[in-house]
C-alpha cells in the first residue's frame, strides 16, 4: 500500500509543479485513484481560468466524477500535494471518497503565501458573528421551495 | 437597499425552484449582483452534471467570474436561497464578494434532507482526529515545490 501511495502522491506533486511552471495557478496538484487506476487529476487553475473554485482538489473531483459518470467518489483515494483548504475539504465530504492522502501541511502552504487560517477561524462562527457581512432575508419564501422538494416524488437524492 | 435586496433574492429563490423542477438537482439558487446588475447566477446541478461541487453558489461564482473575467468578486453581492454550506462558504471567502445575503437557514436545509452539520463538526478538527481517514505522506517532496513557487518571480498571486 505504501509503495502505491507514494507512486500516486508523486504524480500529484508532479502535477503541482507542472501547473505552476505552465502558469496555470498556484503550486497544487491532485490525483484520484480507484482500484489502482487514475480516474481523475487536476492542478490549481484559479488565475488562468478566472475561477476561484479551481483548486487542484476541486478540478480533480470534477474530472474524476465526469469520468466515472457519478456524483460520488465511492471507493476512491484522493492524493493531494497539500492539506486541503476548507472549501476543498467541504467538496471532499460531499464527494465521499474512501480516504485522503496529503503531502504538505496547511502551515507549509501558509509559509508559501497561501493562508487558510481566516476561513478555518470563521466557519465555526454563527453567520452574524463572522467578519464577512452576512444577512438573512425572505427566509419563509425560500422555505416554501424546500417544502415543495420534500413533497416531490421524482427526485434524485444526494 | 432592502427593496433591491428583496428583488434579487426573489430571483435566487426562483432559480432554486426552476432548477428543482427541471431536475437539475436540489432546491438551491444563487444570483450575483454588481452595481445593480446581475453578473452571474446558478442553481444546484449536482446530480444532473455528476459534479458534487455544483452547488448553486459555486455554479454562480464560476459564472460571474467568467463574465467579469476576474478570479475575484470585488464589490459584488451574493444572493443565495439558503445559508451556504462549508464548501460554498470557503469558495465565497476565496472569491471575496462585498457581502452575502441568504434566505433559508442551515436548519431549514437539514429539515429538507440536506444536512451540513457533519462537515461543520469535522472541519475545525486536526486531520488525524477527523472521522474521514486522512494521512500525510511525502511532505518534504511537496515542500520543494512550494520553495520553487516562493523563488519564482513571474507569478500571479491570489
Amino acid at each position: 500500500m505504501k509503495e502505491q501511495d507514494e507512486r500516486f502522491m508523486r504524480m500529484a506533486i508532479e502535477a503541482s509543479r507542472a501547473g505552476m511552471e505552465r502558469g496555470d495557478g498556484g503550486p497544487f496538484g491532485c490525483v484520484i485513484v480507484k482500484d489502482g487506476n487514475v480516474v481523475g487529476s487536476g492542478n490549481n487553475r484559479v488565475t488562468s481560468d478566472n475561477d476561484p473554485t479551481a483548486h487542484a482538489e476541486v478540478v480533480a473531483i470534477r474530472n474524476a466524477c465526469a469520468n466515472l459518470k457519478n456524483f460520488q467518489l465511492k471507493d476512491c483515494t484522493v492524493y493531494t500535494s497539500c492539506e486541503p483548504c476548507p472549501m476543498c475539504l467541504g467538496a471532499l465530504y460531499w464527494a465521499r471518497p474512501a480516504r485522503i492522502v496529503y503531502a504538505a501541511t496547511r502551515e507549509d502552504a501558509a509559509a508559501a503565501g497561501f493562508d487558510d487560517q481566516l476561513i478555518y477561524d470563521e466557519l465555526p462562527l454563527p453567520p452574524e458573528k463572522r467578519r464577512f457581512p452576512m444577512e438573512r432575508q425572505l427566509r419563509e419564501e425560500a422555505k416554501e421551495v424546500f417544502h415543495a422538494w420534500t413533497a416531490m416524488e421524482a427526485k434524485v437524492k444526494y
